[in-house]
């Protein structure tokens, strides 16, 4: 039999028709800076710098890590397509950027459309919800690498921001207010030591609702990770904002560490603020630390600004924003501290 | 045994290790448009649009497929980085588009530092050699994804270009002239067929060297992905490119077919160039037709433009370029001719 690249696994012709169901998707995310061509390499974008003194590109790539095992085990995928904009256009907020364009990796064994077609369903009304183009993308099929269903997503966005406007963390003193955004769960971070936690260690199935939440287990950790991206654009534009942070990879703990310095040490007050109860589930299943909690996952905070104290009473009442007031900046040493753990 | 994040085989020390390393080797690639700042959460450039009537960005991403899992067969893990580059730097040049900015995304079972060193060596050689800035990227610590030592790549370039000056390939007509850059080898596609071909019908291993060759196999095949940029961008500089084909999936006949137009048909000349003797061994290994060969593998030409007659003598004379004529525009039907094998 002679060899051909179907028959090594690779579906030339399932995965052009995947691409060509992208590009109808994406066409409900296409904003007015998409310049169309016809060569196809690549995607086209006029940015408006227009009233900018000092136009920057801010660009940023991340993945949602885990969560897709979850989403696999309970065979819901398109959270997964809002986990992955989330958490590449939120990281455009704390410098204020605004989203312009996105690109998603996604790489398979061999195309399966439901789940591709859910995913990708997901990144594009996490597009349009953020105005944020879905540019382009690659669809990868490798056989030999990914197994069993397995797959991994990967996202890129790039943003415009004014150099002029940018936030300056070094401004941040004593006095100054610690204002968040609350999350919506677990969001992508932390999920491997969640997944031990709760189905290892816990013996506990996706299908099982522990006492404290209203739906089950796997679906409350597949909620999306939150959109930040209209509160924080428009928190930006009317106040200014001193320091921002989102809150992912080493959790609300090492997140907003990194807005404190010398002399300026932030407090957060646990009991300004709600925790998702998923927490509570995972600590318990785990038999994990406070601080381990705190240095993992987000908490019930996704985004965290400082601004000073009368702007935080004005942003308090721009209600349509959304921000709550969690903490503030006190004399002190570097670090954090949040009541239940602190950093040194 | 209360349960951390390393317990459950994500090793945050590590992998903030590996991404101190990539901050250290990204300095060496960095350009005069990368903006410091200490946040973090994005990469900032302030793009050079001076004298370009309607700049433009473009943007694309892509990976290596799996020829990283002949990599990992063979133990070579450098040129994986330049292939990552390469397969989005080279996605840019198509509309004469100049790389900016590059970010990658690693994703591993675990941080297994010689092989991600190598990875990420050739990453930032890759952009220094395309002046292209290391911006960013993301290193995924997968556990339960990624098994017994696989991992996966993904890159994401973006660039700028003077959309006044975009190639125009409906004005291709009968009498240009098809110029073309060599390719090193098989690059970074169809490598699922070449290694069911080469391995699994052909029985071969990485270690052989069948005759044609002057190096093992698996070394042969992993000869990095040529770096198109300095030529392309040249050639744009100097010339008129009425169109371009960066060769990639689909082939050199999906590709260059691209290009044709009703009226407009390509003709190409397998005399006028080498073909590397890689693709002789897939090809009696898998006893792969001449036009399945055509449509999976670049079969020699990398990049291939389209210019006028007149500007092609001026382009051969170029000599720093590389570029040589391959086969020029006919009076015909859209499709293209490679001699063995035909669209239609």
């Amino acid at each position: 039999m002679a060899l051909t690249y179907k028959s090594a696994g690779v579906d030339i012709a399932a995965a052009d028709a995947f691409v060509s169901h992208v590009f109808d998707v994406a066409k409900s995310t296409l904003t007015d800076g998409v310049v169309a061509h016809r060569l196809g390499y690549s995607g086209l974008f006029r940015p408006k710098w227009g009233g900018m003194r000092d136009p920057l590109l801010a660009a940023t790539c991340d993945g949602v890590g885990t969560k897709l095992k979850v989403a696999i085990e309970v065979g819901r995928y398109q959270g997964l397509g809002q986990d992955l904009v989330a958490m590449n256009v939120n990281d455009l907020l704390p410098l204020g950027a605004r989203p312009l364009l996105f690109l998603d990796y996604i790489a398979v064994g061999a195309i399966a459309r439901p789940v591709m077609d859910a995913i990708i369903a997901g990144v594009a009304a996490a597009c349009r919800e953020t105005g944020c183009a879905l540019l382009g993308g690659e669809t990868a099929e490798m056989p030999g690498v990914y197994h069993h269903g397995d797959f991994d997503l990967a996202g890129f966005a790039v943003g415009l921001v004014d150099g002029a406007r940018l936030p300056q963390p070094e401004q941040i003193a004593p006095g100054d207010v610690v204002l968040a955004l609350a999350s919506t769960g677990i969001h992508s971070n932390g999920l491997s030591l969640a997944r031990q936690a709760l189905f290892e260690k816990g013996g506990l199935r996706v299908a099982d609702r522990p006492a404290e939440l209203t739906e089950p287990l796997g679906v409350a950790l597949l909620t999306p990770t939150a959109l930040y991206v209209k509160a924080v654009l428009a928190l930006f534009e009317r106040y200014q904002v001193k320091g921002a942070a989102h809150v992912t990879g080493g959790g609300l703990l090492g997140r907003v560490e990194k807005l404190s310095r010398p002399g300026a040490r932030l407090l957060l007050h646990p009991e300004a603020y709600s925790r998702p109860p998923i927490f509570a589930v995972i600590q318990r299943a785990g038999g994990i630390s406070d601080a381990e909690m705190a240095r993992t996952f987000n908490l019930g905070l996704g985004f965290v600004v400082v601004v000073d104290a009368s702007t935080a009473d004005l942003v308090e009442r721009d209600s349509g924003l959304g921000f709550i007031r969690v903490g503030e900046v006190v004399a002190g040493d570097r670090g954090v501290e949040l009541g239940y753990a602190r950093s040194e």
